[in-house]
């Protein structure tokens, strides 16, 4: 197979590159990409250190390198551009017709968050403290104060969606579990209704519910195909019956159904 | 102040054009700006809706709209760009260079993940389900597979951090607290010791603890001024001596962390 190194070159974490970068890359077939990062590179020093690991790389694959950058300071940017490279930058590309649209020019500013001395911060970390209470129907104390509440049969991806949402939104989002008993009552918890304005369901394919509840517990009645058929179609029927929006988690990714749900939210 | 909206549309969940923009937008000051997302927009006809919406936006405002786009399929991105805006088309600015520098045409495919059928989703999930079960030392049965092992004192940062390794770098992340007996015996835990190629510590300026603490359990031993400056000083002063590396969290972010503490790793 056909190789290539991409190089990621960011004066904050590089996250955003990498991950546009990966959106991009995933449109061409049959080359396999490796990934080299340089996060952090915030001063001229760190550029040159980087200017060095830059031309060993296109010396050892014999062709120039290929560059993905998130840089906001214009110094260590053009210091950068000293190396033989195809360039991808992702701020210079989009900042001169932002500054033309907004009629003003950008301040140029590294945009280091402030860290755990910042509002947002902290509204975060309460949202992830709170799923983190609520994971699980540990506790419906606080059910009021949720943003969300997603209710599914044990394994649909309660817990992975309702971490996103805390870290990624920071919405206080908390899950509740259907368990035999409420199946034998054939409805869904009685206080989970008073919420229903942001109660919402999750759903998986009984054959996917199989295949990840026997990796848990091998042989078990809980991960037989038989029950799994069993719960999700009683589970499906219960938030049929009350109304409530259920999405299917077979087939989406946990930033999707964040994303969905985030959606539904603002409805 | 100054005011304006910025449109973010996308065939999938559109976080990174909100993400990049976001880094875009910082550095633009005194502008309020208010977001609209459209993500999903994987047909003609939601691409029809998102243009009157868009249409709607233009005439309430008096502008035209600014709109920042991830856009695989051309005929949708096409239909949009009937609209009567600033593009930033974050595809369409780099897929051109990149085929010509791979020799190679994209496939324009619209990169929606597989969900929980694909074996990425399974190793993050069981990332997570591993960070949960050992958040806080809640067990250490399992030290030996972590990928890493976070400690510090009760509120330094370790249980965001741990959690945000898992779900975006499907690490498993274990972390692990320093409690009382601890400080006593003035030693790192004995069973934290075998692993010290992966054991990264965490601190955090004491009045900062004291702040977020007091917030937990205002007016406690525990959360005092004078608590919160013992407990970072024993345990720096351990690390120091046990010759771990740490990371002082009060002004960096999650994501800063987490890329820190890769880089670390990887070393």
């Amino acid at each position: 197979m056909n190789g290539r190194t991409i190089i990621f070159v960011s004066d904050g974490t590089g996250i955003t590159a990498e991950t546009l970068g990966n959106g991009l890359l995933s449109q061409f077939e049959g080359i396999e990409f490796r990934h080299v990062r340089f996060p952090f590179t915030d001063s001229l020093e760190k550029a040159d250190d980087c200017l060095m690991r830059i031309a060993e790389i296109a010396r050892t694959e014999g062709q120039r390198s290929l560059i993905i950058m998130t840089m906001m300071d214009m110094n260590i940017s053009a210091r950068l551009r000293q190396a033989d490279a195809l360039f991808l930058d992702l701020f210079e590309a989009f900042i001169a017709p932002l500054e033309q649209e907004l009629g003003q020019r950008s301040t140029h500013r590294v945009g280091r968050s402030h860290g755990q001395e910042n509002r947002e911060y902290t509204k975060r970390i309460a949202a992830m403290n709170f799923a983190l209470a609520h994971d699980d129907g540990v506790s419906d104390a606080d059910l009021k104060n949720a943003d969300i509440i997603l209710v599914g049969v044990s394994r649909s991806g309660k817990t992975p969606t309702s971490l996103y949402l805390s870290l990624q939104f920071s919405l206080k989002a908390a899950n509740y579990p259907l368990i035999p008993e409420d199946f034998e009552r054939d409805d869904l918890p009685s206080k989970l209704l008073p919420y229903r304005d942001k109660l919402f369901g999750l759903t998986i394919a009984p054959e996917q519910l199989h295949r990840i509840r026997n990796e848990r517990r091998p042989n078990s009645k809980y991960a037989s195909l038989d029950n799994c058929r069993y719960e999700v179609a009683a589970a499906e029927r219960m938030m049929r019956l009350k109304n409530i929006k259920w999405f299917d988690t077979t087939s989406r990714s946990i930033e999707e159904l964040a994303v969905q749900l985030m959606q539904e939210l603002n409805r």
